[in-house]
């Protein structure tokens, strides 16, 4: 009655071995050898790696931006999360100015009800402080919602000043929330971009330039040095630059309680996709998102940082446009470009093809950067992020041995591009386990109907 | 026709040495000996240094507070700060809010004109920023206020936000101005600030407890960071901690141009002032002042900044409120405290006795903190700030042999109590020459009427 | 007929969840619920937790230190590694001046065998390097000793100089070794000692005194970079101090790579032993051992370096002597007390006690730091080091409920006195399995014959 | 009866200005305006620089390397110092092995006797250390010889151990020394160079591959940390590299007294003089010099020291060897090249070139690096460094309105090539006055025998 997967081979957070896997109802029940009885149901699995599933505790789904709407919903990128290994993602539900928390959360989970092919959960973002909304943090807690998100960039829209995140810190701490925060100096890159506009500067690679990674850093800093004064941890949400990370690691150094979250992107593209030779000069608002894509040294930075595990955990912040009818919004200018990359469907097997394959990261740290930390972070572990008796039978079959390259044709994320396009792909996900059902076949969706539940998630506890 | 000052030791920033000096008009024409000539007043200082006179670039006199207004004017603040050694003040003139920069200069040239004993310049305070202000920056440079000063602090008043940071700093590069900051994250201090008064926590103490030195680490740290971004330097004002010394100097490594400033109560007090044991509680409102006083571990992390040629200069922030019915405003609520303490007439001798006398710095380190580096960052050198041929005869005869102690009884400065009340003082201020004038003879005041003028100074070039 | 452990809590370095664990001959083969089948031996580990036997990969048993030989062989030294935990021990094979490395492991080997109730394995000491050293290293790897040990400290006895040291290290690459280095400067200590001994300063304290903090930081940034030099990772035995930990970090911030080991007695003791108030002067020998213990802040850096990752493994450094007997040889002369102490059957109950129990250290901390980092160093992962299906039945079962004291009276370690004696226990080894077999029932030993088995390690691949 | 410098412009460490200079006999009288007497010799120098004479604290004249003598004796290379506006050299009597310091200084003593055109001084280099050697520290400060030198490179030659090293820095506090050292390890220098050979890699670029940075960089910890440990000063002789400059800068900021010394060959040469194109390949062997040529990016590492003060002197380290004739011992092994370059000429003029007239360092900055702190670090100061009444008249006229190329044809230094050929100059030397004599006339030496004299100087004094 119960099904076996037979012949993997285990990769955890800390191990990797060869055992089978027996799942009754939702959950893992065994781990061993020999573990089929009469009426089990065995999916031979030999060959192939029995991974937790993927989190991606940062996407956009169906989120308007004023001048549009992301090209993926929740229906679309779920279907694509799963699809490419990733059996929970995190959302932001944003609240808008003027309003309550309370119906912020309400309006996501209208958005996301009775649509999602894997698990999901939100975070808040932040994004008009006054005293009320400081209780309602609370509030969030009791609803599942122990993240939240503040923006340090946008300014006059989502910004939020320093008053704000402090006491909104002072606060997490006592009830059990992480704050996570976007790192940048939006009044500078105001600034800069004014300055930019007025000089006639409105193609792509603007965007670039007016949001220098110092921006980043100064923020960094600063986040980290407020996390410090409430004595709370804070989270970094995509960080993107070599002198952040370093920021971050000097932060640790001293004692404080800092997490760090990169993205594929950053690790593998720079800003040489603003500045496309002989090409259509504007396919560089294909990588219009902020923070922007660096320069080489940077990446380098961060997949050193991956090795040495001074980031926590890699996500996808996947927020799709279409080239066509999207994208060029900002055709004249960039800063109308709406902001944000597709990636969800392609999370794991970047991380593994540059990753472990190449030998820059184990295998193990595949895990732990995809599922494992995220799981902690954010009040799912164990249910979610290991391999290990009681945890929610959320399994990836893995095939090592399959050789692809990746293209908007095949992809199954609702947008009319990739930025990998034409990446070589090592491995592939075969099979999809979620909560004991079997959702992916032979890298096939099966599912009739989205399957995923809202997830209800602890309070943080600090390390 | 001219004076000549025998017999005593020449000290500047680079030498020391036993050598003659001739003034002629308000110039020093020759250093040697056997310089007099018929006709020549001879002065004997044999047995005294001869200093330049000493340049104090961070005073408050006149100034109104809003509840009150200083308690030393310029007539007594330059007063106290010649017989003192200081033979030139820059005072901060201030906008007020809505107020054009002219306007500003203006009011403050009325306050001085007239009644200074000293020579006298201005730093311009921009408090509300605008594009009319950009334009006005340069305006400032041709009336010889080539110095501004931004506040990070003080929300709701004097503080300024990023961009307006960002842009004027933008501007000072183009006309040579170069801009300090008050170094203290204003939004995080006034979140403290209420959250305390909210505990009935109103004391003295709390003026410290709610400007810990983590929000000035912070600013120091964005300041200089938004100088980077501008490729400009940028002036750290009043800089009191250990750690936000760490971060400038970790900023000037990697090619920052940051200039530091400290001012004696940092050096000498600590913040032990505000806790009085068996005394008037209130007593510590006499030490309310911005950064607050701070650890004794700060104390000595400044002292060896002065040794290592770290902190470029120890102005006073002179601004001076009685104790009682001034500092008694917030008897009531620490936040009310008149913030701001006096100074101005024993910097020299405070840093002579416990910097010079027990070999924390030297001589010639003495004469660069007090006057050679003011008069180069600030456009005032060769003229002021040196003892060379050409320069103009602002000399300090300085007794070495006196031993005394501070007092508020004894002293010139217009207000009820002296910070260092009690001190040992080693050395004094024998003769003052400013511009061949001797307005300080055996350590009083012999002017009849106040001789200062107005400087004209120079823009400021980068090194 | 197997053995199934029912109603435990397992932790592993990444996990920590209720399952059952099968064994079968010396293997785990299944985790899970519901395991057992007919014939099966159930033992019930009902509240208690299931880790992976310790390995401590730092002692010194049956070790002639010329003056005397160390209390404890490898009977009493095996024995009381088990029952306090520890199923694998990796000692130091040590080569003689003019002696062969083959010879050496050949005297070792006879030291060992027959008398482990541990499995155990060898690291060489080289310590008269020549060219013929360096073939030798290659066949090492053969004999399944993949881990070597240079002294950077005992001038003219175990030391070697940075020629022989780099020399080492770049063999070390090529064949799949990594070295551990003793790092203290020997010249320095050898330089201090003299002083102090040609100045009558002869008791126990003066040891601690002539091994400065210092030394140990300058060894550690030289052995650092001399693996830098030569490409290789370097492995720094008994890290003792907050700067040399500082230095570590700093080096792998750049991209070095740097494992650190440090001893509980480092974590948990300090010099205020060496100055015994109101007691017997000389008891500070008992704690005579280098590098010496250091001051509390060192303590307080090394706990932040277990809670951050930064320190990779706590192993003991275990070589006693008896204070009465031995330690007293030096009692005219610190320099000729024999160095160590004891402490392999401690080192589970004192990081539970001090780290886990405190919140210093996560339960998945505790396992990686005794267990399962030492397993993937040093050739023995994932044989030993986890539990997973397929590894070694190396199971402790703890019981986190104890509450005891640490006496001497009754160890089992065969030396008269304890370093922690009076500390408070918490929690303890209720039982232990060996490769399947159960060696500890209730906290005793109950093997008959030593049953511990040499174990020929795997050689070193970079992470 | 004086001689009267008339209409120049006077530049020291810390002033600007124009005045004149009254000379009388060996010393600087007076400097002002109409300074002149009937008898006077007036000296028009309108429209130049008078600038404290040179002083270059490392040259190596009259050395016998073993297979070679250095090209220059001290006539050539004082006739060239004095001719390149340097009017104190202070080169390094060095003990042979078995010898007596004494021995050594009085071998030296006979070198230059009667010989020097510029005033002299020696270090003693000290490389067979003994304890009666540590006795005979405190005689050489009674010969005026306050500096020692000691190497950490040249293994089994002048290479000394750290045991040596660090007793002497301990005798060094108790005395008034200032000790220097050669920072490369020489351990792993010796490995890389018969690893180099073993492989048949003999040319010059050899030489640089087989002393990397790093080599430089641990030797530079480790000389400041045995500096540290014995609380003693330690001066860093020709620091060649970013890192070991990095390193030096941490450690002054922890507190640490280090001063660092570079060379122009590492301001403004790199290593790709090592790898010639299409040229004589074996012409990298006139840049054959230890530490070697690095990369450009130390070069830039270098200049920001020299802006921030990070570096002390610019001394040439010269040491000439014939390219034809010497140099070419090593024709067929690089390492028996033998070691150095000459630029003792060519020093003031390089820094004021690539220095001064770029903007890359100030004037005054020029003068404390080439002169003043050389004086204030090894005993010499007030008397030499800088213009002051009192000091010695060492003047140097300088034109800074000539331009020109620097060629091997036109030098006075007796070697047969020149590193910086065809390197621009800008400004020169045109009359030079040493102790009052004039012994430079319009770039021409006129004097007709040698009237360097010998100094005796004062112990170090920490600052």
């Amino acid at each position: 009655m119960g099904i076996v997967l037979k012949g993997g081979r285990i990769i955890t957070a800390a191990d990797s071995y060869e055992a089978d896997i027996k799942i009754e109802g939702e959950k893992i029940v065994a781990i061993g050898d020999n573990l089929e009885c009469e009426g089990d149901k065995v999916v031979s699995v030999a060959g192939c790696y029995l991974l937790p599933g993927g989190i991606d505790p940062h996407t956009h789904f169906d989120l308007d931006v004023g001048s549009t709407i992301t090209a993926d919903d929740f229906e679309s990128g779920t279907r694509a999360a799963i699809v490419g290994g990733t059996t929970t993602i995190i959302d932001f539900a944003t609240q808008n100015k003027g309003e309550t928390l309370k119906k912020a959360l309400q309006n996501w989970n209208e958005k996301a009800k009775g649509k999602c092919y894997c698990d999901y959960g939100f975070h808040m973002a932040i994004t008009d402080w006054n005293e009320s909304i400081c209780n309602e943090m609370g509030d969030m807690i009791k609803e599942g919602v122990p993240s939240f998100k503040m923006y340090m960039a946008y300014k006059n829209t989502l910004q939020v000043d320093d008053g704000s995140i402090f006491r909104a810190l002072k606060k997490s701490s006592e009830i059990g929330a992480l704050i996570g925060f976007h790192c940048e100096n939006g009044d500078v890159i105001d600034v800069l971009v004014n300055e930019a506009k007025s000089k006639g500067n409105t193609s792509p690679k603007y965007h670039s330039e007016t949001r220098p990674a110092e921006a980043e850093k100064e923020a960094v800093f600063r986040a980290i040095q407020l996390g410090e004064l409430a004595s709370v941890p804070v989270y970094i949400v995509h960080l993107s630059s070599k002198e952040a990370l370093s920021i971050a690691m000097e932060a640790r150094k001293r004692g404080a309680e800092v997490y760090v979250e990169t993205c594929p992107q950053y690790l593998l593209l720079n800003d040489s996709y603003y500045d496309p030779k002989g090409e259509d000069e504007f396919s560089g608002a294909k990588y219009v998102m902020s923070p922007p894509l660096r320069k080489s040294d940077d990446q380098k930075s961060l997949w050193k940082g991956l090795k040495f595990n001074e980031i926590d955990t890699v996500a996808t912040d996947h927020c799709s446009f279409n080239y066509k009818g999207q994208k060029d919004i900002g055709i004249k200018d960039f800063s109308k470009i709406p902001n944000g990359a597709p990636g969800v469907e392609n999370r794991m097997a970047l991380l593994y093809t540059y990753g472990v394959a190449t030998g820059a990261i184990t295998e193990n740290q595949w895990v732990s950067l995809t599922s494992t930390n995220a799981a902690k972070l954010f009040g799912l572990f164990p249910q979610k992020g290991t391999i290990q008796v009681g945890s929610d039978a959320d399994i990836v079959v893995w095939d090592p041995e399959y050789r692809g390259v990746i293209t908007a044709e095949n992809q199954i994320q609702n947008v009319d591009y990739n930025p990998y396009e034409g990446f070589d792909q090592r491995g592939k996900v075969l099979h999809v386990f979620l909560r004991g059902g079997q959702i992916v076949v032979n890298s096939n969706i099966v599912s009739k109907s989205p399957d995923g539940i809202y997830l209800h998630r602890k309070p943080f506890s600090k390390k």
